[in-house]
This record gives C-alpha cells, structure tokens and sequence, in this order.
C-alpha cells in the first residue's frame, strides 16, 4: 500500500439540496461532491474516500462537520512550488466547490486522528418556531415551524429525565447489530431573543433518527399531547416506538464535534470501534 | 370616495427571489405579492394598493419592513362572523403567501399613520465576510464575501465623518428633484462572534443605492485601498462619485423602522411629505 497522509477537513453545509451525507449512487451527497473534487483538483488518479464524524440525512445541515480523508504522503510537504498541502487543497476546493458546500479549514491531521472514531461527542441544535410571526424567510430553510406555541418549561423538565447512559432504541431507526446504547449529556431548551426554540443536545453518538425523535418527543409534551411520564416511560425500551413524530430534517444542524487531547486521539478510536460494529452504525 | 380604515402591516422576506419591493411589470416583486393576494383573500373586486416604510431593490432582505393598506371601512369590525380584519387577513394571508415573504402582523393603523410619511428612521444592516472559512453555507444568501481581510478599526474611525446631516449625494444614484440631504444617525462596525462583520446604518430615509454606497466606500478603506481623507472628501459633494463600488444587494437588510408616539404621527407625515418631493425617491 502507498504509505498516505491524513489531513483532517472542517466543513460546513447547507443540507437543502443535498441527498444527506452518504454517497448515493445518482443522487447529490455531500461525499459525493468531495470525492469528486478533492482527487481533481490534486491531479490524482486513484480515489479518496472521505470519513465523517456525523453522518448527515438528506436535508440535515452542519456547521462545525469534520471529516478526515488520506493522500499519498508525497502531499504532505510543499510540492511543485505549490506550498504545504493544507493550504493548497483548502484554497483549490475553496474555488470548486459549489456555494451549499464550504471548506473551512484543511490541515495536517493529529496522530492518532480518526474523524468519526476519535469523536468524544456530537452537539446538534433543532429549531423551531412555534408561532406564524416568529417565521424569518431568511432562514426558513433550517428552522421547523410547528402548529401550536410550545410550553418550553414542561419540555426542560421532561427533557432532564432522558439525560444520561440509556438505551434509545424507541427514537432509534433500528439497524442490524448497532447498539442504541449512549450517553446524553446535554439537554438544553432556549428561546432566543428573536423568538427562535432552539434544543441542543450532545451526546458520544446518535443512533439514525435520534435526534429528530427525542425532538419529536419533546414537541409532544411541549403542545400538551403528551406528558412527562409517557416522555419517562420511552427511556430504555428495547425497540422503536410507533409513538413518536420524528421531526422535520430541515429543523437541524450538526453544530460541532468533539475530539480529546492528541495523546488520546488513538485510544479513543479503539475504544469507539470496539463498540460499534456496523459501518453505517456511527452517525 | 368610499370611506376607508387603514391597517398596518409587519413584513420580512427574503430578496434573492424577488425583482424588489415596488410592482414592476412581468416581474416577480414582494408589492405584487401582497396587492396580488390581499384582495383576493378578502374578496374585493378593487386593488388595494400598499405603501411601504423602505423600498428596497432586487436582492434586499427585510425583517423589519412596514406598510399600510387602505381597506374599504366595512372591513374595520368584526364581519361574517370571522372576527376582526387584523387577525383575519394576518390569518389569510399566513397561509397563502410563499414562503418567502412573512406577515409578522396586521392591525388596525393608529390615527395620522402613514408606513412611508410617519418613519422617522430606517435601519439596515450590511453583512459581510472576509474571510473564505467564515462563510456559512446557511447565511450565503444574506451576507456577502469580500476577497481581503477588512481593517475595523481603519473603517470606523473613517466612518465616523459620515454621521450627521450632510448631502450624500456622492453616493446616491440619482433621480430628478430628490434631495440627498440626509442625517445619519447611527454608523456601527462590528465583528460578531461568529466572524460576520455587520455594518448598521441608520438614517430618516436613504437615497437610493447609498447604503450599499456607503459600505462599499468603509469596504474600500478597511481593505487599504482608500484613505479616510479621501472618504471624508465623499461628503457633501453635490454629484454622484464614479469612485465608489456599490455592493451586492444580497449583503443588505432592512432590519427596523422607527415611528415616533402616536400622538406625531401625523405631524411628522406632512413634514416629510414637504421635503420629499417625488414619490419615488423616499427609500
């Protein structure tokens, strides 16, 4: 094998017109569109497949997504005049890529760096308005809008409740052999000054849908629908509940990740690999 | 003449898609959106014309946009058993405009109150980055990106000479018979947290093209290419400088309109209507 170099890429998307993350064979993805510029735009001939740390579906966005992708070590040191490799792939994709997709940053990844199994956590924010007038048409394209104003305080004290190691295989869309098993450790409910809710959460990973169903859960108890105890009683269910509403895509932004310390950066990839079996597990 | 009441109307909507605010022939304009759907929704067989507080062109945004629609006094009350006009149209129109243009409210107007003659300021926000990694795909439609880093504090200190009345003629396309004497009240040039430089203007009205004017004059400094000498010898000109580069619209919102206590309204709408001479001019 070609010894390669593994630079680490931060980026940020619009998920709108995009098919979600994951490539799709005819279908506009995120990774397709890196795929397809990065070996361009480095004159290269074999491909470059890109790992993320939190796979995006179709119409999920992000601010703060890190992925990390491995070139022929010849990149890692100036070449052809051209400077270091960060730079020049960072300045290269920054001319291609369509304007829904930015690069932020190119650079050197850290030893041991693995974007998706390094991660110590994931921090998502959903928004919502919960009133016709609160509706700002520039930004319409990720906040949610739903029927009826939200009772935030019934949400938060609901919400506290599903803080912690537990299994979420009721919000979870099940997948062969993935644990549903993690740890919530933020939960926060707000409404900033323009009158946007917006729910943060943050865990070590989110199973498929996860996000947009605790969501879902939360809304039920904010209109009155349901109350804290059903909310309670979905904790540590073994399987998918028919009873929950998973959100609108549009509503969420993957908003930052969390690595450790380099010195951890190997162990806790092993770590995370040993727990999650499936490719398509880790979102 | 029938006799009318007069409502006033909340409004925010996103420029990119529409030809501006003011009706124009085969063009997709936010006035023919509204002048297309009130009557229609309320059933009138008249057009129902609407003013507007700023006129803002092909690409600008508005959250804060104000206007007034004269309705025939019949629908001041409660008619038909569907409750009072305000809510009702608020209601009707919610649910017919698209999605990028909001009713945030309609009420009844106080007495003397005219959207256009009553504001006593407008305020417009220019946002910008200056850097490629600040961009966030999400915002791209209402910021704009300059290539070079821009200098603040340069940018402030130079702008501080434009505060205050002076013929911003230099800086206003012009149109015959309109006056482009203004008093800029308010210049403020920050970096927001997340790397957005917002540039706030306010002013009683503003010529045409001068917001975009005046920050791609403070672009021109803050990027080392003009002096503060030279912008300070902008002001109080009597034409319009070849000099300046006006910036994208799609940077540029209308944020607030400022009315004063119900009690002036009136007074201060036949003052501005005295030294306001076409209809066009006021934006």
């Amino acid at each position: 094998m070609t010894p390669t170099t593994r630079f680490r890429l931060d980026l940020a998307y619009d998920g709108t017109a995009f098919s979600g993350w994951a490539t799709q064979p005819g279908l506009r993805t995120v990774q397709g569109e890196l795929e397809t510029w990065i070996p361009r735009v480095l004159r290269l001939d074999t491909p470059t497949p890109v790992t993320v740390a939190g796979r995006t579906d179709a119409g999920v966005h992000a601010r703060g997504q890190v992925a990390h992708v491995d070139l022929p070590a010849e990149f890692s040191a100036a070449r052809e005049g051209a400077g270091p490799t960060g730079p020049l792939l960072f300045r290269r994709l920054s001319r291609v890529l369509p304007d829904d997709v930015v690069v932020r940053a190119v650079a050197p990844a850290q030893t041991g760096f693995d974007a998706r199994f390094s991660a110590i956590w994931r921090r998502y924010v959903y928004r919502i308005w919960d009133a016709p007038e609160l509706a700002d048409p520039l930004r319409r394209n990720h906040v949610a809008t739903v029927r009826h104003s939200l009772n935030l305080a019934a949400m938060s004290t609901a919400g506290a409740s599903l803080l912690g190691l537990h299994d979420f295989a009721a919000f979870c869309k099940p997948r062969d052999g993935a644990t549903t098993i993690r740890t919530l450790d933020r939960l926060t409910i707000d409404r900033s000054t323009d009158g946007t809710i917006e729910i943060e959460v943050r865990a070590d990973a989110f199973c498929h849908s996860m996000v947009r169903s605790l969501v879902g859960a939360l809304v039920a108890v904010g209109n009155g629908t349901r109350d804290q105890e059903w909310l309670a009683g979905l904790i540590d269910r073994t399987q998918r509940s028919g009873e929950i509403h998973v959100m609108a895509a549009h509503g969420l932004t993957l908003e930052e990740v969390g690595y450790p310390a380099e010195s951890e950066l190997a162990a806790r990839a092993l770590e995370a690999r040993a727990v999650r079996t499936l490719p398509e597990e880790q979102r």
